[in-house]
């Protein structure tokens, strides 16, 4: 099953436009980290700011249909890299989190290796060569903007 | 923890070269879904061709240190992909596998976000934007070859 969700203006009131998750139950990639891939995107893009308040555990939960522990796993997660500040009976609300530190030749390699098996997946999952590489060059061109 | 595994050539005898298979324990990335991302990268780059022989399950959770039956889950995914051939008492199999029918316009667009996920987590982790541009314009270069 896939859920796309819309957050509503209402939810998100701080913010200046609606934000899209997306969450794909038949994925094996677990659900709470679908919920942090999607946001870390979109704070690293910059669609979310230092003081945003995110829609609350119990309602993101609801509007998704999974269980308030997955969402709330995921903000720990988010907390976690820095990005939230949880506060008991608070809305999580987005912190300005400054450079992150420069990364190691291990973690460098991690990524590229990752990078690496996703065009794999990619490939393997019927896109043209061609199409691939051209979405590679255009995030190549966003990163230099 | 984190473990770095070079198969031996006289487990993959059948091959050119050895492979690395790189599993992260402490990944919220399940260790079966590595396994298969690590073998699907080495199959779609043709390091892997039809007829080769993998090593076998319990044999390759031994040197991993991990349990066979997360390696029978990611084998038996790989045979699902369409990649292997897999008999009971037998080795499994690296299949012919025909080119994948055209992706649907939704599977392009659930990778594009996947990528940009990606990227993002990449940032977040502390890889300068222009070092994770040189990175995708030469996985680009690569694809166009």
């Amino acid at each position: 099953m896939c859920t796309v969700y819309r957050i509503a203006d209402e939810v998100l009131d701080l913010m200046k436009r609606p934000l899209s998750i997306r969450i794909d139950l038949d994925s094996p990639i677990p659900t709470y980290r679908q919920i942090v891939d999607a946001f870390r995107a979109h704070l690293v893009e910059g669609h979310l700011a230092a003081g945003d308040a995110l829609p609350s555990v119990r309602r993101l939960a609801l509007e998704l249909g999974i269980h308030f522990n997955t969402v709330a796993q995921a903000y720990r997660e988010l907390a976690e890299e820095g990005w939230l500040d949880l506060k008991h009976g608070r809305r999580a609300t987005v912190l300005q989190r400054g450079a992150p530190p420069s990364a190691s030749r291990g973690t460098q390699r991690h990524f590229e290796r990752r990078l690496r098996e996703l065009v794999a997946e990619m490939r393997a999952g019927g896109l043209a060569p061609a199409t691939i590489a051209s979405e590679l060059l255009s995030l190549a061109e966003r990163l230099k903007s």
